[in-house]
């Protein structure tokens, strides 16, 4: 039972979380090692190879897989850039590979998550599945046929950055009208924070005036709860742009199923009852009837989780 | 070498062609059935299957495909509608086996022709793919590594009905600013007759005041060739809103190729050239750049010949 262990690695700009995991899924040992500051890739890696080593120790394991905020180049292993990071060019796959003498498989950490929840959460009959990272920006998997898709460069998925408004909200990342900054907490924030300072009526009001920072996607969640109109408007404008992108999503991809996650998720029945709503306007049923959209739970772990299942490419 | 030919039949409203197709994808025999005015489907059931049998007299058939224009069962062979036969529920699979006595696989016409234009024209390289069908209405297939993707329900590839525009221009499906909206020849040409109507200034003014009926695709290309500015601008619309609709679906699929097929699509640079601005202005270059937008050539008989390569699911 020993080689069914597998290391997962959850690199983020902030830390790396390194775990161990268990073929059916559980962690039996983990670890972290912080990144923020440490611009050096090689330093970097170092520390995670040093943690994973120590983690390892007396276990068996079959593979190693890794999940990256950023542009990642699956095939070869490579980070192309992680602005998180602030990384460029970076081969992971074989500097970890060096250091641990074992296969190392790389992937964006929104595929990852949806691996995650695709192998660990999805009921039997789901081989289709769109997931929907909801989280500062937004990101997405998309699983086909029991497969995460990568497509011809590995960038498959990038949900956030569909434009839905051609001259919309200007994004970070140099176009304008992204799903992202309508459904990122990054801009649903700002925008929040920029209609308050406008004179919006809503109950946020004080905590914006005491400080704007305490403005989140928690407290305009904790807002809407309450029965704030001005709230509930917040999330049922993200959520009918998150239902016209994925209920086309839906018409081409034809999925069973589709997963969001990330913190803005957890607004819940504020997003998926404008989703829903939207998804049952549209005219033909077959396919919308086919998809269930459901907010994931228990996804404290995905992300080492999903990158120990990584699987290398057939 | 007689046991790789196969059976190719393009169900359209108005005719069924059937064509005896090699293993290269060349027709060796055809025939033609009327189908307009026919709304009993064993009737014209009947009509295909006389004409099929007498084609393949003395030919061994290794199998037969199908395209019907409509949404299409394909696990169960069944159209469930197909508006322009007037048919509901009609198992197509089944009716056709029992007269032809021997399997048959029944796809929806657009799937049919992405398959097609895969199997005959995709260089090699290309394993994603998404096909455009722009006639009338527009249709669309998706190949996912070198499978053509049905998806839960065998919807998979309804690219016209994507919402474009939440409140934009009314579909005949029942929403509002669907893609066909923007990019279907039906739509096209009742815009261009509105905007005639209205006084637009262009070129197309005579024909369109001798005979509103000569306004369609082919004379509306006509004048942007000629350089009439205001079927310019007709058609840098309707790539513009292709070109955000297929841009979004290049960040999600990261296909190699899109192809552009039917009637509207012969504009050609017309299309092409907004298509490719919005998609060079698109912030991630790499899977922008992974994928090829092009317009289908010899197209005349892929409805056939994509039917005819149609594959049994695993």
């Amino acid at each position: 039972m020993l080689t069914s262990y597998r290391l997962g690695i959850d690199l983020g700009g902030t830390s790396a979380k390194i775990a161990i995991v268990t073929g059916r899924s559980r962690i039996v040992r983990e670890a972290s090692v912080t990144t923020a500051g440490q611009p050096r890739p090689a330093a970097v890696v170092d520390a995670i190879a040093a943690a994973a080593r120590s983690l390892v120790a007396g276990v068996k394991i079959a593979g190693v897989g890794v999940g990256v905020a950023g542009d990642i180049d699956f095939r070869r292993g490579l980070i192309r850039v992680s602005p998180n990071l602030g990384w460029r060019n970076v081969p992971l796959a074989a500097l970890l590979k060096k250091r641990l003498k074992r296969n190392v498989i790389v992937d964006n950490d929104a595929n990852v998550a949806a691996w995650g929840l695709f192998k660990t959460q999805a009921p039997a009959g789901v081989s289709n599945m769109i997931a929907v990272t909801l989280g500062t920006g937004v990101g997405g998997g998309v699983v086909i046929d029991g497969k995460l898709h990568r497509g011809a460069t590995g960038t498959a998925g990038e949900i956030g950055h569909m434009t839905m408004v051609p001259e919309g909200r200007p994004c970070n990342c140099g176009n304008r009208g992204c799903l992202e900054t309508y459904a990122g907490g990054f801009y649903i924030v700002r925008h929040v924070r920029e209609r308050l300072a406008a004179g919006d009526a809503s109950s946020l009001r004080k905590l914006f005036d005491t400080d704007p920072d305490q403005i989140s996607p928690l407290s305009i969640y904790q807002a809407a709860k309450k029965g704030d109109s001005f709230a509930r408007g917040i999330w049922a404008e993200a959520g009918a742009v998150l239902g016209t992108a994925l209920g086309g999503l839906v018409y081409v991809l034809n999925p069973e199923r589709v997963v969001l996650t990330g913190g803005v998720a957890q607004a819940k029945d504020f997003l998926l009852a404008p989703i829903r709503r939207i998804w049952r306007a549209r005219a033909f049923r077959v396919p919308m009837r086919a998809a269930k959209v459901v907010v994931a739970e228990n996804t404290a772990h995905i992300g080492v989780i999903g990158a120990s299942l990584l699987e290398p490419r057939p």
